[in-house]
């Protein structure tokens, strides 16, 4: 199918380069490591290859979030959105941007934001998952109220945040010891952010801004499977409870799904059993993924035509309205 | 649908009443104490009441397990399970005996687990998550080489092993820091326990011993949602990897699971889409949950009447073929 | 739900009494006629406890559409959809209409359409099945060239057509001689209807005016389930083939579907996955269906609450502008 | 997927060929026909390549059910199934029979098959449709009481009956006029054999003998999609009902349905929603179809590897126990 967009697609800087994670084999990281920082012909290529009109582009994980100084995270972060800028701007009908923020100093984040979004045209935020805060083993997690105008300003300007993964914290890891196998995108990943998204929702935080938008890579982290049966359990926490909404209301009401890395049918009706297509959205992962693995499995998944349509690119042209209208290969050209 | 088999159903003895965990209301684990130490004609009456013929009785969670001396564990698990055998003897068409065993000294566990199936008559073993050891903060998972002669008996007496949640130690819990609403059943349970299980398929278990059966409750801990990318991403593990085979050809030949406190139509369609209906085993998880919940959620989902016959008991029969041929509230009288 | 929009809700005229099949048990058919005729009190008061806020209501079947006379059909058509004007005008926020036409003569009922549609506020059109013309052994599809110009004033004025059933034609019930337990809403209605759709779609109709919509009751007739063999195998007819597009496309571009009378979860869901839920509409089929049983169903179903939020009105919203913006037993008051 | 068994497979006898429908176009019914004659090196080389170990055959459509002389019926019968026994002769480990019957003549109709089963060692009955009898336009369907004394034969044999199409007498052709286009596997096929497999049912036939077996191709011919709806509104036919239970427990204990073409995950999965994965066999319908076009989407089709297997042979298995223990290409030589 042409004119996909896709959402979770990353890039890096050549200064991050040497923070990517190391368990994986190091052959593949090479690879990765090299087409993150390409954002021209190869990826234009497979782009085309591939049926993907345009794409989102953002830091890989952990990016910024794994900066412990707060002042260096406010430079970097500014670097990071300043070069994403030139980026989409030599391609603009292919490339748009989510931005990248110090978390470490809120203050700083939401100016940031706003800078982003006002200034430089981007469409939303990527958090790499959790922040880090003065040493390795301490971390922020969102739904902190230090983190409240952060997600007014959010919900303010009209944008969506995709809270994609990043590794628990070391003091976290106990249960994968003698396990490495499992870091990362295998299963760690997964865990951290289906518990990130869980705190942000248990949190109040969709009661206190009914708009916010969260995006979940990887077909929702399996919250659409297991929703209702947190929802029936948390029913018995009764003092504990601090949100107003069944959380399945907060799942479809306050997030969207990507199908990044995740390109098996079985799950993906599932996630659209639970949650509604319109919450659904194409994605690949790339580089950590194949265009061409995620394009050939969407394009032929047995689903049906108004779906694909919709997880392919009309649902993105909702959620974000300022994409430019002419996008794709031939966009330069004139269409009727 | 009468002549339901169920699973995952607790009792418990008052010498571990204290010990259950404290994070849900107190009101609500008031009566659940009560209730996990009845085991006549009010749990009779409820499984009357829901076409509950037969129930497979286990000690609840975290029991023997969360024992961190393992003289004490051993001696435990033996007057645990001379109990439950008392139980059941005194209604043998009503119910049957999951083991506890004292993981803390695996070669004691051996033999009890030995005594449990062949003098007691038990069916399968009851693991409540990993077991302490020494302290509270220290735990053994049953992936570890310690275990292989335990495994290798489970295998030769051809009973299957239901890995029961637990919460995680201390030491892992940091993620929940402030979110005491996401312990237990809610969440981390979940996480928990699908972890463990990974950590089983990942060891090479089912390599060495193809022929073990593990029963995961609540529809899989989410399992058969993300199987696929588990397995997807596993691939690029390299030298990592230790197990011969995509982790989803475990979780088709080695694990089933059972529908216990996930009483969710569209989780049971995904589960079905992903492990076939041979593999699903129905459960309540009395007295945690309300057998009438559960029986009417199952009696009157959207699934076909073949589905649901497996499901309530052909499957169980199955899996356990040790059951007494006539079972139910009316085995005493002649049936044709 | 509250909310819920139905659309094949039926009610009649006593003229029309004696003209309904009579092959269903008596008992029924006599509650059934004394129903159909009652607009007020009763129904109403079925709406508001099954959460329906607003009937389209279409003159049962096969009312006029079984008229062999040309010259009686368009005056009793005139005077049907005359006395639907009066019933909508007593209760404007809780009916509204579906044009009866007297297609036995193709002018006359493009003229009525128009009066109907733009005189007395009518939403679309509800054809009872073919026509007869001349006599009750012939019957006119309305694929024939003789309603193009029906066609094009229906996509010019941008109404859907709900194609109904009826029964089939007397010449061609042979196979179900000896079985009449099979005729009307058992099987014949659903064979009928569905090849009806079919011959509207391989004359090429959807071609000539691509924006008609087709409404069908009772999940589509079959049709979801099939369509693919449909197209699959029309592609072996070669010069047989009229059509321009695979005929899943009309299907999926051209056809909305109502749960009318099809209660059951699977079939909704199979007709989800392949229509998707924007093309999903709910109904009852009242009086020959129970707004109770339906309702019942649908705010029951094993759906998640976005698709029912769609089926139950948004989409009936989008597919019909003109319904008055407020609905419902509180319509008359205030609402924020 | 290797090992796999087919059902719907056809062969032809040269005196037949000019019987076939002409109605597809003339090109690939050459081919058809060809390849209907073809038993050897081309059928086995693509059952080779598409990992069908075994074909159970039949003669194609309509056949001897289209012989309108009763005597000429048995005489052709007898030899169809002769040349069949020949061809499975030449190749026991690759070819099974479904038997021909004439069922002109109810009484030779069992003694044919009484000699096809247990001298021929055929595995079923496959009947093309109705009968024909006297002339073109009178057809006998099986649920006659004539037919009953059959019945009570293929139960007590413990064989399973195909009832695969044929196309509509010619006085029940009348919705079709003007449109060739719908005829054969396109829609009357389907609609033909939905209709008598329906009439099977409503009969009472499988109150009678509750252990027959009948085999629908296609996916059940619409039937699992609208089973409910069926049962529902028969309820309403008071003294019509000759029947003792819900039609669909008729569906799920007394039918299975094959694959033969109709390959679409989505009716795939309808299907197993309403009748159980159990219900279901792999099959192709070859030379109408393609082997190749039903063994890609098959072994691709995103549905589980347990459900694969059944499917794709464990069910043929269990259906027809008299199958050969060692099939497929390399069954001559040793298998561990
Ligand atoms: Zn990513
Ligand atoms: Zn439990
Ligand atoms: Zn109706
Ligand atoms: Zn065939």
């Amino acid at each position: 199918m042409n004119g996909k967009i896709a959402l979770e697609e990353h890039f890096n800087l050549p200064e991050f380069s040497n923070e990517l994670p190391q368990y994986v084999n190091p052959e593949m990281m090479r690879e990765v490591s090299r087409r993150l920082l390409e954002v021209s012909t190869e990826r234009l290529g497979e782009m085309d290859a591939t049926g993907i009109d345009y794409s989102l582009l953002s830091l890989t994980a952990p990016g910024v979030q794994a900066e412990t100084d707060p002042r260096r995270a406010v430079t970097r972060a500014r670097r990071v959105n300043d070069e994403l800028a030139t980026i989409v701007a030599a391609h603009p009908t292919r490339y748009g941007g989510f931005a990248t923020l110090p978390m470490q100093d809120p203050a700083a984040a939401v100016a940031e934001l706003e800078r982003c979004v006002t200034q430089l045209g981007f469409h939303g935020v990527m958090l790499n998952g959790f922040t880090n805060i003065g040493d390795a083993d301490t971390g922020w997690y969102y739904d902190h109220e230090r983190f409240l105008p952060f997600w007014e300003r959010v919900e303010a300007l009209g944008v969506p945040v995709y809270l994609h993964p990043r590794d628990p914290l070391l003091g976290n890891q106990g249960i994968y010891e003698g396990h490495p196998e499992l870091f990362g995108a295998v299963w760690s990943f997964t865990v951290e952010t289906a518990t990130h998204a869980l705190r942000l929702m248990t949190s109040g935080l969709f009661d206190r801004f009914p708009r916010l938008t969260v995006i979940l890579g990887h077909l929702g982290e399996t919250l659409p499977f297991n929703m209702w049966r947190i929802d029936h359990r948390a029913a018995a926490m009764g003092d504990l409870i601090k949100f107003k909404k069944p959380l399945t209301h907060y799942l479809l009401d306050n997030f969207y799904v990507t199908t990044s890395g995740n390109f098996h049918t079985q799950t993906l009706n599932a996630t659209l059993a639970e949650m509604g297509v319109d919450r659904v959205l194409f994605s690949s992962d790339y580089p950590y993924e194949s265009m061409r693995e995620a394009a050939d499995w969407f394009d032929n998944a047995a689903i049906n035509h108004n779906d694909r349509v919709k997880i392919g690119h009309t649902n993105a042209r909702r959620l974000f309205p300022g994409l430019p209208e002419r996008i794709g290969r031939s966009a330069h050209t004139a269409r009727v």
